[in-house]
Order: structure tokens, then C-alpha cells, then sequence
């Protein structure tokens, strides 16, 4: 069974992990959101592709679940000595990514090409992907303060202004990669991983245009990232909250609704099942939420045993 | 009295932190070589005014005398696990130094502003200033390797190619900054420092011109960086020997022939005072090797009492 995974930041590099921890390389490809991508310091930084390498890698933060782990931050600590922007937290080791990757941007290579090229040599077997090689900049639209470039509302603002919309810039002439293409070509699933709807997951099915351009496999199922009507970490419920919609697992089953021929949610939300909309779309509801590595593992497998029934 | 020293790495640092510690921040501007500055990974390196300010805020390394004190390598270590350039040895805490120069370079500021902004933070009282804000980049001609920029031939290549000759790009369109002409115009006497004639002191008179549209102050003297034939450190003395001259303090003297009033020679080389050109030169001989901090502001009194002499 080949499977491809969609996957942004933290929970979604947490399922990721588990299913490359259960499939052989050839068997899984993630598939991961660029829109995060910005530039900071003169480098440019992939955040969401950083997490997913960093966890498969055995390389991340556990604390954090983003950034490198027995991280030092003597670089950031002395730019802001120097007066200089210091609210992206940059650690020494997680700088030479963006270092050395700004460099061979400028020399020539694809995102794609650079992000394979890591992957071996942090030891990472399984196929990771970058939704596009072309520019993709998710804006948030605030109340606030207008638009937002992603992380100016996510880090330096910690997701404080309130959310009106989203837009991703540049997504008009953002073309799947002949690798992306590929991958969805060969899979069984895709498997929508519990990541934040709206600014993870929603440009990369922007960038995929799953139903019309790009071959599309017989299955796909979300997990959802809201358990009890909150997220884990990030502020998809909040998001869902300011956008007039009742944060819940119901919610992201009506997100993805047009995709959908699977559903996971959290044994919390078990009475939910049944109001699952689109109504042909199956539910599966099992313990999701990723504590420990064994979760991860744990959750993979109910993914895959979910797939098969499918 | 005020000072004007031209300063290229270590050396040249070393006198001008002895002249800093005799001198109010008033009465000593440090110029600095910048045909050294180079692009490496993205970012925009000025090593001798980096060496000159770390030196002076008391932040230098005092093994190696460049770089940062009680310094990591975790970023460094990282770009080489990636595969990538790890000749240049770049700490931690120096590379905040560039992240934060080249974003403000990007930014429309210019290494004179962003150099005293810099100061500022790291303490630093007296003034030191780029020799110009326009790009000069040294050239080394080989015999191997025909020409090389600077640091490719003095880190990369570990100075081991055979000099032939140099070339200062850009030199014919740099100009000194105003707050270089404004600090010659003040100026009592310019102290070229022990740094080397070939590559750190050249290319700041290449851009001063001294005898021609700059104000040229009643004294200038060199201290020579040869003593007993031989550089404390760095490739001078090779490079002497490579251009077919004999490496000694008389190569040093007859270097700065045209500009010179007087001029400092090591106790070693005494008995070459007599034979020092051109005649006219004032000649001091002391202890010019500077081991300690002491050794620093001792060879600074010298100098000072020895352009009192003139």
C-alpha cells in the first residue's frame, strides 16, 4: 500500500513519524506546506519542512516538538545583543539548515532537490516533500492589523489578533512538483494529518487541486487535529472560533468535506460520529492524541487498519 | 593630540587596542581594511573590522586572536554535516556579528553606521571605520591558482600558494567615507599599524590617498609587523620572500618609503636602523612584540612618545 501524508507542522510531523516508523520508505511519501516559508535574517526558512525532517530525523525539540533538540542559541542571543530581530527563535543548530539551504537556493537548486539532499544526511529514509519549489505566502487576515504574513501572526504575534481569512499568496502560479505529482500518481491514501486545516493543510490542497488537475487516489481520510473542540497545540480552534464556526471535529470533517471518504476523530468526541457530514464519508474513532513516540506508532496503525477497511 | 591608526587583523588590532587604552575615545579613530570583506553563505564578512572591534571590546578570542572568545561551533558543525562549506570557521556568537551586519546591509545601511551601531552594543568608545563603504575586494595572483580573492587564498588555501602580485577590485571607484576624511582632517598622525603592508595596509592607502586628495597629517609612522625577518603571524614575510624581496623591517620601511616620518623597529632589528630609507626617517627602536595586553599599551606609549619626537 503506497500512502501519501499531507502534513504541516508539529501534530502533523508527530503522524508522519508514526507511519514512517510502520511503513518502508518506498511505501510512504509526506507531502509537506511550504506557505510557512519566509525570510528572516537574509536566510529562507521552511519551518513546517524543517519540523517534519527534524522529527523523522530523531533530530527535534521533544519539548517544542519544532527546532532541533540539545539546542544552544549563542547565534540569536548575540543578534539580539546587536539590537536585531530576535522574536523568530533561530537555535545554532537549526540555523546551519537555513544557512546552508539560503545558500543553495541561491545556487540553483530546488527546495525539493535540497530537501532530499538533508534527509540523507540526517539519516531520513522516507520521502519528504515540499508541497512546491514555487513560492507560496500564506497571509492572515486580522482584524487588528490587516494582513499578516504567517509568521508574523503566528510567532511574533503568538496568534494573538483575531482571524478573519486567509489568502495564499502566490498560489496562482504554484505548481505541484514532478515529484508531488508522482507520489499521488502511485498512492493507495492520502492521509490528511491532524495539522491546522486553514494555514497547514489548505495550501497544500490549493497547491494540489486534488479533484481536477492531479490524479487522485481511491482514499483519503483527515485526523482531526480538534479533540474535545481544542487543538493540542496552535490555534486552529481559535481560528475556527473567530472565523464564526464551532471548533470541533465536525467542523474539520465539513472542511475537507469534498475530499473526504474517511474520518478519524478522539474517542472524547465519539458522540460526534454519528453527525459526521458528509454522511457516506466512514468515521473511525480511536485515542489520538500523540504523547509519546508509542502514540504515534499507535495512531499509524488505527490509520492504516482504517484505510484497508475502506 | 589626535590619532588616526590604520589597522588591518590582529596585529594591527593589538596596537589599536593599546592606543585605546592610552588615548580618550576622542582622540583616536582606528580606520580599518575592508578588501578583506567577502560573501560566504549568504552573508556579508568583514573580518578585520571585526577583528578590530571584538579586539577592542575586549570579546576577541586571545588564542587565536580573530573570532570570539569562549566561542561554539554548533551552527558550523551543522552546515558541515549538511555537506556544506565549512572552511571558513565561523562561531556562534561571530555569526550573529554577520547575520545582523548583512540584514542592515540589505536594509540600506552602510558598514560605517551599522560598524559604529555594533560598537555601541559591544562597548566599544573609540571610533573605528571602515576605509570606505564601496566594495574593494583583494585579489591575490598565484602561481598555482592564478588569482584568488583574499580569503580563498588566506583561509581556504592556508596562504600555501606562491604570491606573484596583488590587485585591489574596485579600488578605482571606492572613496573614503566622510567620517574617514572628516578624522584625517583632524588628524596629528596616522600610526600604520604592525598589520600587513601587502594586504590589510595597501588597500586602506590605496583608498586614502594620502599624498593626493585626502589631508595628510604632519606625521606618519609604521610600525614594522617583520621582526628578525620573520611576521608573529600571518603571511607578510612569505610574501616578501615570493616577490623576490628580502623579508625584513627594511622591506617594511622601503614599502612606506613615500609616506613615511618615522618609523618603529623591533630591538632584533636594531642594528638595521642605520640602513633604514629613506634617510630622512625618524627610526625608534623598542620591544614591538605585543604578547600581552601590557605589551599593547606599552608599544602604544612608545609610539606616542615617539611622534612626540617629531
Amino acid at each position: 500500500m503506497n500512502i501519501v501524508a499531507l502534513a504541516g507542522g508539529v501534530g502533523g510531523a508527530k503522524l508522519a513519524d508514526g507511519l514512517a516508523q510502520l511503513l518502508p520508505p518506498e511505501a510512504l511519501t509526506i507531502i509537506v506546506n511550504t506557505g510557512d516559508d519566509f525570510e528572516h535574517l537574509g536566510l529562507t526558512i521552511s519551518p513546517d519542512v524543517d519540523t517534519v525532517c527534524y522529527t523523522l530525523a530523531g533530530l527535534a525539540n521533544p519539548e517544542t516538538g519544532w527546532g532541533r533538540a540539545d539546542e544552544t542559541f549563542e547565534a540569536l542571543e548575540n543578534v539580539r545583543a546587536l539590537g536585531g530581530p530576535d522574536w523568530f527563535r533561530l537555535g545554532d543548530k537549526d540555523l546551519a539548515t537555513h544557512l546552508e539551504r539560503t545558500r543553495r537556493l541561491k545556487a540553483g537548486q530546488t527546495l525539493t532537490q535540497i530537501t532530499r539532499d538533508f534527509c540523507q544526511a540526517w539519516g531520513v529514509r522516507h520521502t519528504i516533500l515540499p508541497m512546491s519549489d514555487d513560492p507560496v505566502q500564506t497571509m492572515v487576515d486580522t482584524v487588528e492589523f490587516g494582513e499578516l504574513p504567517f509568521q508574523e501572526y503566528f510567532v511574533r504575534r503568538k496568534c494573538e489578533p483575531k482571524v478573519k481569512g486567509f489568502r495564499f499568496a502566490g498560489i496562482e502560479s504554484a505548481r505541484p512538483t514532478p515529484e508531488v505529482r508522482e507520489a499521488l500518481e502511485r498512492a493507495d491514501a492520502i492521509v490528511i494529518c491532524p495539522s491546522n486545516p486553514w494555514v497547514s493543510i489548505d495550501p497544500i490542497l490549493a497547491v494540489l487541486q486534488l479533484r481536477s488537475t492531479v490524479h487522485c487516489p481511491p482514499s483519503i481520510i483527515a485526523v482531526s487535529p480538534i479533540i474535545g473542540g481544542q487543538t493540542v497545540k496552535g490555534p486552529a480552534a481559535k481560528m475556527y472560533a473567530e472565523m464564526g464556526i464551532t471548533p470541533s471535529a465536525l467542523a474539520i470533517a465539513e472542511h475537507y468535506k469534498n475530499l473526504l471518504t474517511g474520518f478519524i476523530l478522539d474517542t472524547t468526541d465519539a458522540h460526534l460520529a454519528k453527525d459526521v457530514q458528509p454522511v457516506n464519508v466512514q468515521t473511525c474513532v480511536t485515542n489520538s492524541l500523540m504523547k509519546s513516540q508509542t502514540d504515534r506508532r499507535r495512531l499509524a496503525q488505527d490509520v492504516l487498519n482504517f484505510i484497508q477497511t475502506l
